[in-house]
């Protein structure tokens, strides 16, 4: 029985492309081990598998009885349901650390990085295993995804270095021009039902009781929402009524002119305008170099409810 | 203001060693940072500290606006109580997954290794900064104490390699040997108050409601106890009622013969013998080859009470 890799609920590039980077090398390392996913991968990340040639992860969502490799994540809300009856053998991530616990020792490799396939990168220099020249590609792929090109304020030296080695190994004369490619893919926002955009990357938070949705898309020229804006702003109004939500913002992130517009429906809107220092114009409003909703977005307005 | 490193509670050698060793690593690294410690020293550590000319961490139990490292557990009831007010920056240890959580990224290096300072050892060599030769006989030191000198079923051949390289960096030409001289203070026991023997190194489990306390005392003659057998018998059974205890053990490990004589007193004996197909003669059992009551003394009677 081989043991499994997997990323989050919602998978994004990086929590596919680290679960097949990790679970190469533990099957080298004499482990055999498969990566997995929690659900169905979005255009970015389609883009990265077919780019260098890996089929989708296999799709399975319950874990029991079985031994597995956590990436990507350490909170169990956002990982399989049924982990407390599995084996985690090993954590890889960079977020904060969250609430999973074990009952045997393990392996955690957590480093306050841009992205989780930058630390995959330290473990297969560790363990002095030669990267193969696809999975390099698409852990490259995924760091500059989560780094947004270097430009999110996540972003560490140590990721900017990984990237250049990954390119070395990949035969890729310039990155940047492929993660530019890549935004691309993920700015094509046209056809695709309404809903569907505003869950693509969206999280749940509890902000002192209350429910606060935020989505998050990232895309190289926010002229592309021009003609869906109203279509967006009128879905997360029913987005939060359906999830009882005290507020739901939906970030539009130009990652060019690297900012990004926040259209807002709230309760109770002074306390976003105070959160961010600024005034909403119909429930709208730019803030100029906001791109991390982990690192700009969230504290702020944690802090504001408290 | 510095950054702190703490190890658990009732602080063993692993604890005070991995502390210090740290410290030195993230000054170096250009964060200035001080080791502390939570509890008074074992005679064992203080050998350790005088052999390689060190003066005792800083006593510090308050960390409340502080940012420290954790070595050696990740389990909020063995750390500082104030943990919740503090910054944690990273957490370097060996054992299960426990508890703690933060509200921000931070660096993880969790191993299923013997010892804290195996894992301290890979930092140095991650960011190749050179071992002193007085923090490497410190670390070296606190392995073998881990380890039971190579001998507890938790010992890799990581920890193997790590004690060879150590020792070579501080001069140690039979590093088994210092060993074993470790082992002679740790067996010199009389004109130790008993209570302070039992509670030596002492923990107290949850075992499906049931609160169950485990002492362990390694020496490398169990004879030294024969004056004193009576008395720790008769300990145990006032601390087992002073603590509304349903179970206190006290393991009498002699790491020569391999193997631990169990003091036993419990509201249901036959639990224990249960747990490890074992007949009690008035109130005690030797049982061939256990050295570590984490991998061999708690998981079966957890899995006795459950
Ligand atoms: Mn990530
Ligand atoms: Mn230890």
């Amino acid at each position: 029985m081989p043991n499994y890799v997997v990323g989050h609920k919602i998978p994004d590039s990086d929590s596919i492309c680290s679960a097949i980077a990790l679970a190469y090398l533990k099957t080298t390392l004499g482990e055999p081990t498969v990566p997995a996913r929690l659900g169905e991968l979005s255009p970015e990340t389609l883009f990265i598998l077919d780019k260098f040639g890996f089929e989708q992860p296999e799709l399975k969502t319950s874990y029991a009885g079985e031994s597995l490799y956590i990436v990507d994540h350490s909170d169990r809300v956002q990982g399989p349901d049924d982990i407390d009856q599995a084996t985690i053998l090993g954590i890889i991530d960079h977020h904060k650390l969250g609430d999973l616990t074990t009952s045997t020792p393990l392996e955690c490799w957590i480093r306050p990085v841009g992205c989780t396939n930058t630390i995959i990168k330290m473990m297969y220099d560790f363990h002095d295993v030669a990267i193969p020249k696809d999975i390099a590609g698409a852990m490259m792929c995924a760091i500059l995804s989560d780094t947004v090109i270097f430009k999110s304020p996540t972003c560490t030296t140590a990721d900017i270095k990984c990237v250049e080695a990954l390119a070395e190994i990949a035969g890729i004369e310039d990155p940047q021009e492929l993660g530019m490619d890549m935004f691309k893919v993920k700015s094509a926002v046209e056809g695709t039902p309404v809903r569907d955009l505003v869950l693509r990357d969206f999280k749940d938070f509890n902000m002192n009781g209350n429910l606060v949705g935020i989505g998050q898309l990232e895309v190289i020229d926010l002229a592309i929402f021009d003609e869906m804006k109203a279509d967006l702003e009128a879905d997360i109004i029913k987005l939060k009524q359906e999830g009882k939500r005290h507020t739901v913002i939906l970030l539009l992130t130009d990652i060019m002119k690297e900012g990004s517009e926040f259209l807002v429906v709230s309760d109770d809107a002074a306390i976003i305008e105070r959160a961010y220092d600024v005034t909403l114009t119909d429930n709208k409003v730019w803030i100029d170099g906001v791109l991390s909703r982990k690192k700009q977005v969230v504290p702020p307005l944690q802090d504001a409810f408290a």
